[in-house]
């Protein structure tokens, strides 16, 4: 199957905005066995988004845009497909009562602007969309004039904004490819994910004791992110559950415990899981990272059953009051030293009456650091029943990337811990 | 100049690794009054390469490409480029000895594979490469036999590692851009940023009363984001300026305090900037936003002379202890309530002698909704010198989602109230 992403938007071509739709939808695709052969992005120009759409049109045999759906005029994909494919636009009255519903509930009028997006393409497939106004729609395009070697195509359209787009691929889009374009032979992949050795010593590890089944089919990708490396395993055909399964087996055995997950598992999941499990609890005090330790971890579902609080204590004065740090101690150390994050983990220990308590103090920069302590410095605490441990790390990187990998390092921590 | 991007490399395609080149790219080019006006991205397989480079030679005035310049196997840009253009491939000495020097400090030996990177297409110009072994190539094609209406091109070739190709961009590229394509005319694009909104309310508002402008030729464009929509204006040549000017300042009149900033500006820097002009201080109360007030905030360097602490208060009992919330106000109206919400901001306020301190207590989901108050019933409250607000919203959405939204509308309360 080839299949070619158009994404569509001023915005992705000056620069204002990412484009994370070519990663998301590229990585539900090939974690199905269909690799994208081509990414396409376009203005939301008639001439642009139709040469995009013919173009793909010759090529592929799946095609799925992004963008151009919504109420405003500069939102064409619609009405330039219709053209393209000589489809007429017809009111679909299912979606015309889903705009008035969605607009009654928020108390607003339905707008002529608003109730375009209830134009369909004769013959399309409505999909849903639960989180906003633009359906999207799924057309066959059974004779295609365009295709260089006369093949047919589907052609896909999905809204811009992600949190309409993701969740409408994974409910609408999903079952729709699986059943016009289920994969020839059985598809198997697997993630394993690891933290705390980089991308090279992984492969150095790994490589070699996988030869073997690479020699029989195994796919085997690597890569690294802020601070974790990803062991992508696939295969095609009858022995492809077999052959990732056997890898998973052993990589996970060389790797031990730098495997925190698979798939879509997490780090926080780990951790909320594990501690979970052990019916423990846990408390924050976040200085440089902000509050992103504590946001992480509350972005899983169940995080409130033990996590019990985090304090963000940003100046020295909140450190003594709220967490019971020791004038001396700052006045001696400074802000950013073991002792001090000793003892903010073991104030928020004791504050909260937690088994655990995470404590982090460091220079996010891009000021405050010194030639004994650059930006970047980061002391990482973690308190526990039986003793406080604490890390020090230099993560020399932007203030955002800082905050990142000093997350993961404190998350990581705490789960090799509780990992025994 | 019609701008086309190439980005090559496999594991774009694959979904693992997030396409930073475009958006990095088409901002530098943009500010410079070049705008992209299309970018695609391909695998690392020959055919897919060429196809891209001939259908960019069709159109384009300029190319970029990134990726494929570097030592293996998969790396095919270089070749592919001089066979499309039917120019030999000749060893460059000054490359050779760059090459030697980078080995020799290494104290590693320099193999045939890293030599093929001294490879360069007759008549290319040599952007040097001071971060990595493979340099960019610059190649005039003053005969382009490929082009539709017979125009001339220039093929730039940039490596793929950003922290390669960025410096190697900056310094050889834009001096070439400058040289070689003048702007034509002057260039001026502004975003201007609204929240409270939604993106058809906004055009609903303002196209009409710009109507003028555009028919002078300014350039009109939306985008929405989580609680937000940006609006782009933009105009060429000797007018731009003033029909930008003008058109930001219509904008900002009609949507009044919905107005945020402008460009850069985020919701989070104009409240940091608000609070530090005003000299006042602010402190936070979380419970379901679980810290991400907190890490948005101090994402602006400077957060730490105006945020003095923070409380992620999940549990009641946590609400109780920290922030002194009434165990009767909890028992009566429950932790997700207008009174709860206020004694919590108030807490805060009091608790760290703060001039404001804003709170949230809701239903983040997927689990704890109810008929009277369902999953993603929130109340934000906001604590000052003279009074207390609450707000309640209904952020139905997907958990982070909810986080988000509900941290958006949080900042805009305190920059609303700020504003005046």
């Amino acid at each position: 199957v080839n299949i070619e992403l158009i994404n569509t938007g001023a915005e992705l071509l000056l620069g204002r905005t990412l484009n994370s739709h070519q990663q998301w939808l590229c990585r539900q695709l090939a974690d199905r066995g269909h690799l994208v052969s081509r990414q396409v992005c376009v203005d939301d120009s008639s001439a642009s988004i139709q040469r995009a759409v013919r173009d793909a049109l010759e090529h592929a045999d799946l095609i799925i845009t992004t963008g151009g759906l919504g109420p405003t005029a500069d939102d064409r994909t619609r009405d330039l497909v219709a053209g393209i494919l000589s489809r007429k636009l017809v009111e679909d009255p299912t979606i015309v009562r889903q705009l008035e519903d969605f607009f009654a509930r928020r108390g607003l009028p339905i707008t002529s602007r608003v109730r375009r997006q209830a134009l369909v393409p004769e013959g399309a497939i409505v999909l849903p969309n639960p989180n906003g106004t633009a359906p999207g729609l799924a057309i066959e395009v059974a004779i295609n004039p365009f295709h260089l070697e006369g093949r047919p195509a589907w052609l896909i359209m999905l809204p811009g904004p992600p949190r309409e787009m993701r969740p409408m691929f994974t409910a609408s889009v999903l079952p729709l490819l699986a059943q016009k374009f289920p994969p020839p032979q059985p598809f198997v992949c697997r993630t394993v994910k690891s933290i705390g050795i980089g991308e090279s010593m992984v492969e150095e590890m790994i490589h070699a004791p996988l030869r073997h089944l690479i020699d029989a089919g195994l796919e085997l990708a690597y890569c690294a992110r802020t601070g974790e490396v990803e062991v992508r395993v696939s295969a095609l055909g009858e022995q492809a559950a077999a052959l990732v399964s056997e890898a998973e087996t052993v990589i996970r055995a060389l790797l031990g415990k730098n495997v925190f997950g698979a798939d879509d598992e997490e780090l926080e999941s780990a951790v909320i899981g594990l501690l979970t499990e052990r019916q423990q609890t846990l408390s924050l005090a976040e200085s440089c990272t902000g509050g992103l330790i504590a946001h992480t971890l509350t972005n899983v579902p169940g995080a409130s059953a033990v996590f019990v609080a985090g304090f963000v204590t940003y100046s020295n004065e909140a450190k003594q009051r709220l967490l019971g740090v020791d004038e001396e101690t700052l006045r001696q150390h400074g802000a950013v030293s073991e002792p001090v994050a000793r003892e903010m983990a073991e104030g928020a220990r004791g504050a909260n009456g937690t088994d655990f308590a995470l404590a982090v103090t460091g220079i996010a920069g891009p000021d405050g650091g010194t030639n004994d302590k650059p930006v970047g410095t980061v002391f990482i605490a973690l308190a526990g029943p039986e003793e406080t441990l604490v890390l020090k790390k230099l993560n020399p990187y932007d203030r955002e990337t800082f905050k990142l990998v000093t997350t993961r390092q404190a998350l990581d921590m705490l789960r090799r811990k509780l990992a025994g």
